[in-house]
């Protein structure tokens, strides 16, 4: 309206002053849902199982003699099980930048570990939707979503959460490490403590790796984000599969992978004994392909600590090191960014929830600009 | 528009030429995001863990002697599990409506019976925010993404999906019903299996009530839709929580409560003995103060029958009928719709993902603008 009775009073310029008016209004609506917390526009979204195996038992499924629910007792004469999948959900923005984030999940965690933080802002879901990456989060198989297992388990239901306040870095239970990032409202916690679910199945890497694998299959290239747990598994399966462009680490496992002849030696961390897992020659020489960047925390000590929540990840931080340092040696960029040693101080072993993870967020996207995988 | 070009007819023709020309512009953008599969425009989105419990273990938890991960044996002292949770993702669209949709799924399901169907259109979470209803999608407590139980259980991985196909109503395994709603391409059925997981805890209609009630204490008013188990403790959350404006209900089982002195004989059906609760007569006049709507699909027989798969659903849908007779009775106003009474042939117990589920989508919608509810 404003724009017509604009043009009405004025007669020869019209043509222009409407066209410059039109850019002006369209522009402005563009920036408007690319910047800060407008809309989040969607092209696509939706949810899939992918890979996985079916089990068979013996006999003949009979839908008479064998149809009727019977929860104590079920028979289960020539029936299947499909599982060992992984639930993915992803989300595809408007004008989506070429390469998919694909986020894998850690220990005792799904793919809420990259969705809402538990002190309730935007997790790396929205933050790089936001930044136009197509996002894939995964529940990885016999976890959340992705439940059904080929083997069975007992869950104890056992209390464990003050264990993984101190192996979590958010401090030795109950008390938070000075400046820690993350918040001291209880809800915060509460969230944090209710995104943890068990296993419901044996924990098995190569299940794991076979079923990431199986989504790069489907999706084509993407960049794998991986998360403590998931780090080890995360190697394999940029080594199994290339579609796997670049690898983001955040504070993985002690599982790093090195090849014959170049492993350090077997090392103890509170009671458990690690031994890096060696692979072929060949296949770690994949590892030297593609960009790998490594985040790590704060709180984690450069001397033997008796304090068993941080010391595994002083090893795994000097694991880590030598990872980096046997793919560099042969030709590979791998980055090793310990956050604090750049003056990002108090992540805990969650930089993708932690209250600065737009800070990290940010140091990421540099990185992938850098890499040209933007 | 229109307007502005009746008044710029008389002013000269490249105005109205160029205002036509965006007026067509602007006009088919916006009819593009609102029709058909144009972009989804999310104002926020996101999830949180709602109700649940906290278990305690005897003893004192020490961070030095008891903070080292052990998988074999870990110590609990002191320590805690939260737990009984759901887990909730919610998505608000722009321009959204009043009422938002509560979606939670029935047995051996997660919210991803809402998402992306077997066959891989979109489901109602997406149906539903095209339509301008903020959606919230529910795991319920000890399922899913919300797997913490604070009760333990042994999970079998015992092959049952033949059973499932039978209850399901996709047919009698290995054939399907003639007409069915259900994609004959293999990889919808895979899909389809894929998407049930087990419970992490023993089934507690209580437990899960108690979660739903809470999220209903969170967001206020809204629409519940339950599906199959969840149709029981549907109902009780109802009368528990005067948050729930209406009740949607697909296919379900057959726990329907009635009041006192009005309760169906105890009834019969593949073995198992269905006795519908009472509840007191102040709760159950809770359900004649809201509107009702109960969908029942096809394949179910008018007489008793030997495929159990079909048996049980036949008694359900004429449980169905008292309860919405003993409801109206009373002064409320319960709908029940079997579809194939009304033309709709051919669904499963999933209508929300069967072939037609736009046009049950339709039907719905329909339904919530008489109620007043959109």
């Amino acid at each position: 309206m404003l724009m017509c009775q604009f043009r009405i009073n004025k007669k020869g310029y019209n043509l222009l002053i409407l066209l410059t008016l039109f850019t002006f209004l369209t522009g402005s609506a563009q920036t408007k849902t690319v910047k800060n917390n407008g809309p989040l526009i969607i092209k696509e979204q939706g949810s899939f199982a992918v890979g996985g195996t079916v089990i068979t038992a013996p006999g003949t499924f009979d839908p008479i003699k064998h149809g009727a629910f019977n929860p104590t007792n079920q028979p289960s004469e020539g029936q299947t099980l499909h599982g060992d999948h992984a639930y993915v959900f992803y989300q595809i923005p408007e004008n989506a930048r070429k390469l998919p984030l694909v986020f894998w999940h850690g220990h005792g965690q799904s793919a809420k570990t990259w969705e809402t933080t538990p002190d309730g802002r935007e997790g790396y879901q929205n933050i790089f939707l936001r930044r136009r990456f197509p996002v894939y989060l995964i529940d990885q198989p016999r976890r959340g979503r992705a439940a059904r297992s080929t083997k069975p388990l007992n869950i104890t239901a056992s209390p464990d959460e003050q264990l993984w306040f101190g192996i979590f870095r958010l401090g030795a239970y109950p008390n938070f490490y000075p400046g820690v990032q993350f918040s001291r409202d209880s809800e915060a916690l509460n969230q944090f403590f209710r995104q943890m679910i068990p296993n419901t199945g044996p924990y098995d890497a190569q299940v794991n790796i076979d079923a990431v694998s199986s989504l790069f299959d489907k999706i084509g290239s993407g960049i794998l984000l991986t998360h403590s747990q998931s780090g080890g598994p995360g190697w394999r399966t940029a080594i199994k599969n290339s579609n796997v462009k670049a690898v983001i680490s955040f504070e993985p496992g002690g599982d790093f992978v090195f090849p014959e002849g170049e492993t350090p030696d077997t090392i103890k961390v509170s009671g458990r004994t690690i031994t890096p897992p060696v692979v072929p020659r060949a296949d770690f020489m994949k590892l030297t392909k593609i960009p790998i960047l490594i985040y790590y925390g704060d709180n984690i000590p450069t001397q033997p600590s008796q304090n068993p929540g941080q010391e595994q990840w002083r090893v795994f931080l000097e694991i880590a090191g030598k990872f980096r340092d046997a793919v560099n040696r042969h030709g590979g960029d791998v980055t090793l960014v310990h956050l604090p040693d750049i003056g990002i101080k108090g992540n805990t072993h969650f930089p993708m929830s932690d209250l600065n993870n737009l800070e990290i967020a940010n140091h990421l996207s540099e990185f992938l600009k850098k890499k040209g995988l933007d």
